[in-house]
Order: structure tokens, then C-alpha cells, then sequence
């Protein structure tokens, strides 16, 4: 087995666990969308799924939810591909465009809430407790950097996401993982050329953060992990505190 | 009265009564280091202790601890233009070189310690309950990037820090002044050419906290702000939480 794949099986395992991401016999979805992320997670979940001696024993299965205009410009490729690792993948089609009421603009988040909704109605009726998603550890600490920078608050993508009106839960098992490790993952198994990219995908105030992300992080491998493990250690008497609002 | 003048008076009067920073008739004590930093909270700071209708009344005095080295390349200039301002000065000669321990290398953790100290003793005698010093926002955003990125912890230098082991209490009246409101204030006040710089200060830890400081804000002028905001504002419920460190 490839270096770098071990690498992120690794970081799988310290991910479900040091989160406590499943129970035994969890049935996980996965949230396929088709892009590099959501095919690292996939390959990796039907692995261990397969596995006889995994230490938490669970089954998988993915859904990939296709929009008007996802798919573009590589196609439905990967969903082949995926099945030859052994999960089952459902194709949910849903018109975004169609849904949005007169008025509205389409944009990112009311596709990706749509795309949610669809994961969570398919998660109740396969039974499954645990929808799975591809969001990395640069996805979680840009988000958490524009949630600095545009809310005021200290906020981030959680690991371990419970919704408060249905009774799924989302988990990240690559939250351990850097973009940079799944781009060459995705490399060596030749698997480029088959994932797909939103054609919307601009998102302009996520490259503020990537930009800033570098800025720390460039030559210096630790830094994203620590970044990581600061969000969940807050040090409270070293936080300022606000007592009077008089101004 | 200049803009940048009342702006950064409205700031820290912001800062002081948010934080809840001096109590009626506080005697503060101002660390005058010569820097830009110091000499504009000096500035304003001496404007609002004798205003006589300041909402907090106090009263201020500075000390300029002058090292082996520290007053490289402008010289003590600054000291008569603070005086001017109607601050009693005193400057403390301490030798940082010779109070190093044989075999130890002389850095900036060292000196700041020992500055820190002088002050604090200082206090004692001249019965100063707070000890103000010139760190502005981009020093306390700095420092929040730097300690996750190599603490693995969320702290930031607090606008208002207890010590544990004296009785006198820091405070940070700049908090939310940006370093480049200091710039333009000591610009136009004629200041620029009375500052001195450190010899030592390459600061390079600070330089990558600041690039990437600069890359979430450049042409953002409110980033800062709701970034220094969210310090104050963690949201428990968006942070990681470990719940087994089994790995």
C-alpha cells in the first residue's frame, strides 16, 4: 500500500475515533458529489467497511444528489468507479434551479442546503445514523478564518455535526487530512481525470482564507494540525472578556 | 482636532470602558519604549488624565527602561516630546546583557521580561495600580495566529491581564487601534523621525502571523475588527470537541 495511503487511513481511524464519529453497526452514507474529496472518502469508508476487524464494525453506502449542473465538465465516470470499491450508490436528480422560488438568485448556499436535504431524506430511509461528508482540514480552518473575519465569532466545521431537527448526524472523517495529501492520493491511484468540479465553484471569500492559510502554513507541515487542535482548546483566561457595552 | 486624532481617542475610550480597564482615580503607569506604539498611547493617554472631565478620572505618569541596546539608531529625543505632553518621565538604565545567565543567549523573550519587571517595580513604588502598555489590534491578531499555529491553543494578548504574582494589572488601551491608524497619527504629528526601533527586533515568528493578517484584511477594513470581536465570542457549539485521545 501506497505511503500516502496509509498515511490517510491512518488519519481516518484517529478522526472516528478521537471525535467518536461512530457506534458499532452505524449505517454511514456518504455524501458523494463527485469531486476529489468525496472520492478519498469513499474509497477509504469502503475499505474499512470491508474490513473484518475494524475496531467500530459499520456498513456504508453513497449517494451522489445530481444537480443541474454539477456534473459538468467530466461527468458521471466516478460513479462506476466507486462501485468497483464495492458500496452500493444511489443517483438522487434534483433540478436547484427549478426549486429556487421566483426572485431568488441561484448560489452556493441554497444548492448545498438542497443537496443536504436530499442526503438527510435518503439517510432516513436507508436507516442510516450517520451522513458522512468530504470537508478536509483546510475546509475547516478556512471556514474557520471567514467565520472570524465576517461574523465576529470564533466558529468552526465541526467533525461532529448533530442537527437539531432531524436525528442524523453529519461526520467529517477527513478532518485530520490536508487538501495537499488528498491531491496527491488522488494522483496516484489515476483517479483526476474522473472527479468532477462545480463550474460555480468561485468561491471568492474562501480564497481570502486559503490565501491566508498559506501565509502560515507554507514549509512549515505542523502548523494545520495545530491549527486544528487549537479550535478545540480554547483557553478561556487568555480570551478577552467584554464587561460593559456602555459604547 | 485631526480625524485620526479623534478616531483614535474614540477608540480608546472604547477599549477602556469595554473592558472595564481603570476604576476612578487609578494612578497609571505608562511603558514608554520609544516605539511609535508607545508614544501615541502616551499621547492620548496624558490628553484624557487631564482632561477634567474625563468619565473615569486618573491620573498617568511613564517610565522608559533604557537597555543596552534599545535606543539604537534615534536616540532619547522622544523623552523631552513626551515630557512636553506634561507626563513626568523616568527613565530606569538596566543592563539586559549583564543580567543574562552564563550560557544563555540574549533574545527577545529575555528583555521583555526584564522591561516587564523594572515596570512592575516601578509601580509598586509610585503606588500605579495599572500598568498600560502600546499593543495595538494587529499585535493582538498577530499573536492569536501565532498561538494556534504553534501552541496548538486560542490565546491572544488580553486587552486587561491579571498577574498571578503582583498586585498591578496590565492593560492595553490601544486594543482596537490598527497599526496603520498608528502610522498615519505619528505621520502626521511629525513623530516619525523621534521613534526608535529595537536593533534586535526581526520578530520573524510575527512576520508570517502578519502576511496572513494581511491576506484575510488587505482592502477589508472591517476584518480586523470582527476578528478581534470574535476573540471575545467563541461559540462553544462550533468548536471540536476530543472525546477520546485513545490514538
Amino acid at each position: 500500500m501506497a505511503d500516502i495511503e496509509k498515511r490517510i487511513a491512518r488519519k481516518i481511524d484517529k478522526a472516528i475515533l478521537q471525535f467518536g464519529m461512530l457506534k458499532e453497526n452505524d449505517h454511514v452514507l456518504i455524501g458523494l458529489s463527485g469531486g476529489k474529496d468525496s472520492l478519498v472518502l469513499a474509497y477509504h469508508l469502503a475499505r474499512k467497511a470491508a474490513s473484518g476487524r475494524y475496531p467500530v464494525p459499520f456498513t456504508a453506502e453513497a449517494v451522489h444528489v445530481r444537480t443541474d449542473f454539477t456534473t459538468y465538465p467530466v461527468g458521471d465516470d466516478f460513479l462506476e468507479i466507486v462501485r468497483g470499491w464495492g458500496l452500493k450508490v444511489t443517483v438522487i436528480d434534483v433540478s436547484v434551479k427549478k426549486r429556487l422560488k421566483k426572485g431568488y438568485k441561484l448560489n452556493c448556499w441554497w444548492c448545498s442546503t438542497q443537496r443536504r436535504l436530499e442526503l438527510v431524506k435518503y439517510a432516513e430511509k436507508s436507516g442510516a445514523a450517520k451522513i458522512a461528508l468530504g470537508h478536509h482540514l483546510d475546509d475547516i480552518l478556512e471556514t474557520f478564518l471567514m467565520n472570524m473575519s465576517t461574523k465576529g465569532e470564533m466558529s468552526a466545521m465541526l467533525p461532529v455535526m448533530s442537527y437539531d431537527k432531524y436525528p442524523q448526524t453529519i461526520i467529517r472523517p477527513l478532518a485530520w487530512i490536508h487538501e495537499e495529501e488528498i491531491e496527491v492520493f488522488v494522483k496516484n491511484q489515476g483517479l483526476e481525470s474522473f472527479t468532477c468540479t462545480c463550474p460555480w465553484d468561485t468561491r471568492s471569500p474562501r480564497r481570502t482564507a486559503r490565501k491566508a492559510l498559506e501565509a502560515l502554513s507554507a514549509g512549515r507541515p505542523g502548523v494545520k494540525d495545530s491549527m486544528f487542535r487549537a479550535l478545540a482548546n480554547p483557553i478561556d483566561r487568555y480570551l478577552p472578556v467584554i464587561v460593559s457595552e456602555r459604547l
